[in-house]
């Protein structure tokens, strides 16, 4: 296979749902997992939600003949979650923590615990070096009211600039993974316009699997259909994605996904279904389509800056929501902390001065004073730690913030360059001023 | 300045050991450093420990004329501390926060609370790309018995990463800051090893400043003696690093550090001296040169990959120690749990069964219940937070460790593959198995 000009690999992604004793037949699951892998010898297997390290283990050792080159990423308390699998060597390997990841306080959800990341590897195939990425981002429990929103948007942020800054030496970059958004949620639009990952499902003419490329499904067994709300059939939030690069042409030239049930079996592999995409990779010389390409593409090219100043924009209006709802956690936290103060000192003053007790015959109650002055300490040291979490949550937010505002000038700047671009900037700029932060990148 | 082949540009790094109400002479000392930095006009300024963003925005505010680009980096607590003021456009900026950073409850050291991190600026030079790290690393409080090393090597691991893999699409890398490393400690070497960088004290012919290269000076008088411990005349642990590519060479033409006193001042800048580097960029066809150079380097490399190797080896013995702690304290959280819930139970049972207390006669004294039920709850709640701490301690070492024995599977299959390297690989292979872990990669 080594210095191919033409080579098709086969990449497989799925969330295994695998929460050891909680998530349901999770042993038989991994043994169907595992089975189906040796068999179908895809090139590059990206797992999400392998909690367990005994079950990647317990893959690996299976895999070890069809997929001898893998890798378990580690992270949070119980995560990552993220396995690779492949066929061809990994030279390297790289995982970026996501800042914003849910509160520990909300176990019930548990994306805090799991240390959602990206994980990179790097990989040689044929000639080729390839970045392959896996990840999978916080849940969305609640459409309508997501309170999670703006760490997502965040973690789409960064999964972007994570994808950009490390894939310039790449010759293909393939991303999968549950990004837990539907295919036109701000994160995906994200992070899809600013890398240039194009989506195997709206690329490919060639599809098998189910209505609409939906990857959890209202039908599945494990999945109760009020998750899915108003989408009673299912939704698509897992993906491959994939580009090409200046020596590089790549195409996705099928894809599929299973369609829940498998057969001879009581049971799907998971709560997600599995994708599967075949690419073509083709290289040729850099410099000549490259260079013809690049006149061609001018007129689109601004469009596209102009589509991703509107697309950060929103996201930068997301983070500054999130961030108004941490600052008024955190202030919540510094008002009851000062109350559990007051209180405390309330105490100690009225245990002092017994005189200032209501019945002054009868001293303080021992049990009452010692009940009052624990309650007082738990409450400070609750509201100090979630202080201190808040105080970080508003920093990563305000972070972002400040990294999308650098973000839009650069991009404004770039608009105003572009010679086809200047009626474009001129309109955006007039509509009495909607949406003026866009336009203050200093500010 | 557009398309040079030839430039020079000053890059200037300081520890501004900025905190607020507890660092001394802080507000002076920031008039200080705004009226020298404005009046040298450097082309990029790299400040570490800027903690608070009033004291950046001051700055700013100052350097508005000479340097019109800066960005702050947000993260952690009070963090990260970091800031980059530049005369050259910065397009885009991208924040790192290492997994590992010392201990929330060791608030004395407080480089928990900075959210130690690495921020990359990327820069347009001219016509040249060039990627500005600034970083700073955990402190070494002890250096006899540093428990903090694991988490300075790990920090090293992920900062040779991050750079790494994000300065491939890079003409010319610059990394300055606190490294908290003296020049050949493990870190150190890791760092400049991985990645190529080059140390501008030791590269340059031209060097002005403290004998030594030394950073932080025994007779600096925000320092106390004792900190510096056997080296009393002072320690190099600030350094600005950098490193060119196939398109450009890079070489530092002059280095220089404050020494000290400040002129027409009662005290120096900081507890830590500035640093400035003459670097000179020279971009050339890519092909030529580097190809020429290609042949000549391959011994060079092969000794390069032998000391890599070595080094890894001995980063990853310095994790596995780490591990061993984290995993030891993780089992003390685990056993005093238990410990207080068994106090718990025994308590309640003594209470609920009133005969089996001692004096039969009296019953469990109230006040003595309810004390004694407190302290089991807040040993339970103290020994779980720590027991999920240690847990995220634990991954990120155990990852660390994963990735450093995939790197050395690689560094070796490299070494097995040079032709001249294979006397040195089974020289290095017999010696009585000393380091067998550097040889198992798949373990």
């Amino acid at each position: 296979m080594a210095n191919v000009d033409s080579v098709t690999i086969r990449v497989f992604s799925l969330n295994c749902w695998g929460i050891r004793y909680l998530s349901k037949h999770c042993r038989q699951r991994y043994v169907m997992i595992g089975d189906m892998l040796c068999k179908e010898e895809h090139d590059i297997v990206l797992l999400q939600e392998v909690w367990s390290e005994k079950d990647y283990l317990f893959l690996k050792k299976k895999l070890v003949c069809s997929h001898p080159h893998s890798h378990y990423f580690k992270s949070g308390v119980i995560g990552s979650g993220l396995a690779i699998f492949s066929k061809h060597r990994i030279h390297d390997t790289f995982l970026y923590r996501y800042s914003l990841n849910g509160y520990p306080y909300m176990a019930n959800h548990g994306d805090w615990f799991g240390g959602k990341a990206v994980g990179m590897a790097v990989l040689s195939i044929g000639s080729l070096t390839a970045n392959v990425y896996v990840t999978h981002l916080h849940a969305e429990y609640c459409r309508e009211k997501d309170s999670y929103l703006p760490h997502r948007v965040v973690q789409s942020w960064e999964l972007q600039q994570f994808v950009r800054h490390t894939s310039a030496g790449a010759d293909v970059v393939i991303l999968g993974g549950d990004l837990n958004m539907h295919p036109e949620d701000l994160g995906n639009r994200l992070l899809r316009s600013y890398t240039g990952l194009r989506d195997s499902y709206v690329e490919t003419s060639n599809f098998h699997g189910c209505e609409n490329g939906l990857t959890l499904l209202g039908d599945n067994p494990f999945i109760s259909k009020k998750e899915l709300g108003s989408f009673e059939k299912g939704i698509r939030i897992d993906y491959i994605l994939y580009k090409g690069s200046s020596k590089t042409d790549i195409c996705c030239e099928s894809m599929s996904t299973t369609k829940g049930s498998v057969p001879g079996h009581p049971f799907p592999y998971s709560d997600h279904e599995a994708l599967t995409a075949e690419l073509r990779l083709e290289s040729h010389a850099a410099s000549e389509s490259g260079r013809n390409k690049q006149s061609e593409d001018q007129e689109s090219d601004t469009e596209k800056v102009a589509e991703l100043v509107d697309i950060v924009t929103e996201a930068r209006t997301e983070v500054k929501v999130g961030l108004h709802c941490a600052e008024r956690m955190r202030y919540t936290a510094t008002r009851t902390a000062a109350m559990g103060l007051a209180l405390l000192f309330l105490e100690l003053v009225i245990a002092a001065v017994p005189w200032l007790a209501l019945g002054a015959e009868q001293p303080f109650p021992r049990t009452s004073f010692y009940l009052l002055a624990v309650l007082c300490f738990v409450i400070l040291l609750t509201t100090s730690l979630l202080y201190i979490f808040y105080t970080m949550e508003v920093k990563s937010l305000q972070g972002a913030e400040d990294q999308m505002r650098l973000a839009l000038g650069g991009l404004q700047e770039k608009l105003r360059g572009f010679p086809l671009a200047q009626p474009h900037n001129a309109q955006r700029k007039s509509p009495e001023g909607e949406e003026p932060s866009a336009f203050d990148p200093e500010e």
